[in-house]
Parts: C-alpha cells; structure tokens; sequence
C-alpha cells in the first residue's frame, strides 16, 4: 500500500476497548505443548477417513448456504449425551466460547451481570463485557471447591442474571457436586450455565448436570468437542437446554452460523463417539500420574476431574516456566500465585514434562 | 425428558428481544432455489479435490487449536485481491456477517449509531442492535442509486459511527461509484464500510473501493466468498483495512473463531480462484438474459452489477411469488411494494423461471 500505518489511537474504537491488548495463550512451536489443555492424541486414521468422506459429499452442495438449524449434528449431540435429550434440546456453534456467547447476548448484555466462582475460566469475564455485561466474582475454598450452603448464597447476594458453574472446574480441576447446582439454581432467577467442558474425563460414575434439566427451564448444560473429541482444530461447542431456552439462542446467533463443514466433520466424528473417547482413559491415567510425580517432587497436586493438573507450592512460576520452556516443555503459568497448570498429553509428552520439572528441581 | 417444555416468555430473555422471532429465508427443498443469491454452479470437482486434500491435511492435528491468527490464509486473500495489499491489512471470519459484526463491536455497540441507505442489505440493522447499537437509515434515489453529495449530507447530518455502503447494493442491484465512497469518508469521523460482496460481477472496468484505502484508515472493504466463490456453505468473509483497524478485530473476536478445516478449505479455494470464478461470466450472462426477459414480459428491471435482478412493476409480489413457487422456483419477496428478486442461476434454471413467469403473465 505505501504510506505509513495509523495507529489503533487514531480509530474510533470503542472507549472501553482502549488500552486493552488481545486474549492469547502463546501459540509456540515447542516440541511438548501442554499449555491449553488440547487432547494432545491425533484423530485416528480410520475416522478421519470417515470425516473425510462426510465432508466430501457435504463439499458437493458447499455452493449453498448450509442447514440453518444443523438438524442432523442436533441429533448427533442428542445421541451422544442420552439422558432422553432429543435435539430441540441442542444448540452448537464455532467453539463453546461462542455458545457462552450466544446465552449472555440472550440473556446478560447490557444493564446485566453475569457471576463466576473465581479462580475460573478466564474467557467468561471477557465474553460478559463483550456482550456490555458486567462481570461479578464469587470466592471459592481454600482448595477451590465450592459448598452449597455457600455458593447459593453469594449467588442470591449477588442476583447476577447468569451464572456460570465450571464443572469440573478450568484452571483448577476441582469437581463440582451436583448439591451445589441445585442449590444454585434455587438461589437465583437467571440462567444457570453449567460448562462441562472437561466432563469426559471424570471419573466413570460422576454423574453429570445433564441429569438435572428437567423442569429446570434456566439451566444450560454446555459441552465441548475440543477436549475429549480431539477436536479442537474444528470449533465444535455445544449445549443442552430447555427447547425454550434454545428458542432464546435463535434471536442472537448469525444465521448459517455452523458451516456446511463444520456440521459435516461433527456429525461424522460424533458416529465415532467410541473411538474418539478411546483415548480418555489414557490421559486420565496419564493426568494421575502427573499428579502422583509432582506431589512427589514436594509439590501440591489439585485434585483433578479434567485432562490438566494445577499444582503449587511453586516458589516462583515464572522462572520454572522458562526453565521448562528451555528444555522445550511449554506448560501455562494461570496467573495463581505459586501455581502452574500442566495438560495430561501422551505418556512420552507427560514423561518429558515430568522429566524436565524433575531437572529444575524439588519445590521449595 | 419427559415434563412440558417451558415458554420463551417464562425465561429472562432481554426486554430488547422479547416479541422478536429469528430471521430467515426459508429454506425449502424446491427443484430451482434462486432466493437467496447463492452461486448455484457446484465447485468444480477437481477443485472440490484439491480442497479436500488441505483438509485431510487439517484433520492430521485437528486435535490442536488452530492458528489464531489464520495467517496463510490472510496472505491467500491479500494475494487474491491484489493492489499491493499485504496479510496485516486482511481480516476473515465466518461469513461476513461475522466480519461486520467484529466491526460493529469495535467501533459501534451501546449508546453509538450504525447508518445506512434504505433500500439495502437487511441483516446491517439486525447486526446492529445485536451489537447494542441504534441503526440509522438514509434514504436512495427512485432508481436506488446514491448521489455523493446528498449521500455525504446524509452522512454529515447523521454522524453516525459506522456507515455502511453495499456496493452493488443488495437487494436492489445497483452499482455505487467511487465518488460516493469518497464524500461519503471525508464527510464523517466513523468507520466506512464498504460491502463488496457482489463485487466479481460488476463490469470488468469497475474499480473496487479497495483502490481507496491508501490513506484512509477508516476505510473498511468486506468481501465474501460465498457468491463468486460459489462457497456459501463454507462460511467464509473477510475484509481489508488498514493494520490498525485489524488490530481493534482481534480485540472483539473471540479466540480461534475461524477453525483449521475452515482455513483450509478457503485458503484451496483460493489457490484455484481462476477456476472458482470462472462461472462469473455466465451468471452474469443468465443476470442480462433475466433483466431483458421480464423487461420484455412488462415489468421494469433494474440494472445490476450482482448475481440477481430486482424487477418492478409486480402487480401483487405475493401472488406471483406463490404461483412461482408452485411450479417449483423459488424467488424472493424482499419487502419492496410491487418488486420481487431473483438469483441468476444455470441457464436451465434460469429458463426454468423465465418460463415460470411467463406462464403467470405479463407485468399489469
């Protein structure tokens, strides 16, 4: 073009986006990435096949604008959840965080407040003011968790219009008991999102929020495809409500919101359920050993009911991170004092990790 | 789920949308769908080939997030558009509304104002108040055509924050010249947008407003592969600006919104954009072909620069919408008394309404 640039000072941008600077984990090409809680396991070759072929036949019509109202993939996530869901109870988009998204413009927006139990997933507060809501934290227990009695009642104090439950909970682990969402749910008038992002790697008799819907018209239970599904690349969140509540969701999102290909690599993976959460067991396994090996090491290990571990008694996260980062290991410094947080990858992935804290030395 | 499902109006739903219902043309399975301006010519099949290769390319780490900052295909879209421009200069998302939409964040949203000139595309008011910001119409010429310096008064007089200019405009067709972009910059402090969606079927001598930007860092061109690209269902918008205004988008996006299989598809499809083009002079034929038939049937067609015909002169558009679309064509009511639109498709298509309307009768 030629010419020198503006600057972002000399547009009309918003006055309460100036001074702020982009969400971002760092995207480095280290060799052991374990910063963003990915599912460090590729697509197996089989499936990705069968994805293959589903958006093949997809690219014939990809002239068109898609399936508005993505009916086949609604069923597929209706099948997959159970729990008698059928798909006027789904909702998708690109990613959860565009689900969240679609509920606080429905819902919070400006004027309104949504409420989170802080330390939790740094994306609700930016999505809130996003949407012009204001942003309210709550306070956890010492070792993160959440009790009933307590939670209802900064939720009742607070009468925030939506609020956000983390199950189990990003970036600490921590599980959340389902006494808690009723007792939430109970103490407020507003939507209630419980993110089970990470729900798939709880253990196999943890019973999930799905189980409370009916008759609870505010609940919102969200899910992802990113985690267990090793789906990240494809953007696939998605949730389960009331059919009403869905209505709700239609008057915000884009129309033809979900490509045709979007739809087609979700439906095609989702058949594959099976396979696709195969690899679970693994990264739990993996995910304790973690666990096990830094407590070992003289530090803390939270408990955890994700795909990652929060550990602390770090005496300074900074330079174990870059200690680690040199030896090529990238794991996610949180932004808790005397914390890191690491992602549960392969056993080879886990053991250069574990390897490599080992080399920085015992905690304090 | 058993139970009876709960009512919009029994959810906290904001007041601003009780009462609304979603948009949408409707999507009817009809044998010849010329209602909604979609390239009705598939992908060529070699191309649909090369295009499903990135792909499985895509899918081998589709577990991981993708590339936040799309960065080749930013560099495709700078190279497919030319004038010198550069990647940092490029912006996409999914579809351009979700373009317009991150500008509307940006630099409009609550208590500013988004202006455009009535006759035009309709989702800019929608995507306007979804952003929390008032719409503003100005008004066009009988023709539909805008004049610079009343457009410029327009402007001036509105002060808008955000102006749009769809150039051709849909749904009416009409071409924009370039003076009228530049007035319209010099007469505000806002953000211009000008939307060359329909741009590749304008006259091969026409200058895009991209010819502008040098200079004017308030100056937006947002484009789309849904219509020349043929690729509608991919979900596929992007636009060009100055390096800082690309820099205000990525504090409004949400993070990883476009996925892996969505920059590959797009950035193959480009590669090949000779190929992905090449039905343009066709559809432009069948557009002219229209345009003479239902001149000549009576009814008054108004000039193009897109890949459809607004005609006047309908007697009753809902009768002879309905008569269309009981053989089989469906068209488009766009809400202007006494006209219908129509999508120039093959050319058996386009005799298939031709026809169609011929049978129904020549314009009162």
């Amino acid at each position: 073009m030629g010419g020198v640039s503006a600057r972002l000072e000399d547009l009309p941008l918003r006055a309460d986006l100036r001074g702020q600077t982009p969400y971002g984990a760092p995207q480095a090409a280290l060799p052991v990435a374990l910063n963003v809680n990915e599912n460090t396991h590729p697509v197996p070759q089989d499936v990705a096949d069968d994805i293959l072929d589903s958006i093949a036949r997809a690219l014939h019509d990809v002239n068109r604008y898609p399936d508005r109202e993505f009916t086949a993939l609604r069923e597929g996530f209706a099948d997959y959840l159970g729990h008698g869901l059928t798909r006027e109870q789904l909702w998708a988009a690109n990613g959860s965080n565009e689900v969240l998204q679609h509920i606080l413009q429905a819902f919070a927006g400006p004027g309104r407040t949504a409420f989170g139990f802080s330390p939790t997933y740094s994306m609700y507060p930016l999505l809130t003011r996003g949407t012009g809501a204001q942003w309210v934290s709550g306070t956890r227990g010492d070792d993160y968790t959440l009790d009933a009695s307590d939670a209802a009642a900064q939720v009742a104090d607070g009468a925030p219009d939506v609020v956000f439950l983390c199950a189990p909970n990003n970036p600490t682990g921590t599980p959340l008991a389902l006494d808690v969402v009723e007792a939430v749910y109970d103490a407020t008038d507003g939507i209630v999102i419980v993110d089970e992002a990470y729900f798939e790697f709880a253990p196999a008799d943890a019973r999930s929020a799905l189980t409370l819907l009916p008759g609870r018209e505010r609940l919102v239970v969200s899910r992802t495809m990113s985690k267990a599904f090793a789906f990240a690349g494809a953007r696939v969140g998605y949730l389960a409500a009331d059919p009403a509540l869905i209505d709700a969701l239609r008057l915000v999102r884009l129309p033809y919101h979900l490509s045709a290909l979007t739809q087609a690599a979700a439906s095609a993976a989702l058949r594959h359920a099976p396979v696709m959460l195969g690899m679970v067991d693994e990264i739990v396994a993996q995910r304790d050993r973690i666990s096990a090996t830094v407590e070992a090491l003289g530090y803390t290990a939270h408990e955890s009911w994700t795909n990652f571990v929060l550990f602390g008694d770090v005496d300074d996260p900074a330079t174990t991170w870059r200690a680690l980062y040199d030896q090529g290991v990238l794991i996610r410094d949180v932004g808790i004092p005397h914390h890191l947080r690491v992602t549960a990858g392969t056993a080879d992935e886990t053991t250069a990790f574990l390897d490599a804290l080992a080399s920085v030395g015992s905690a304090a």
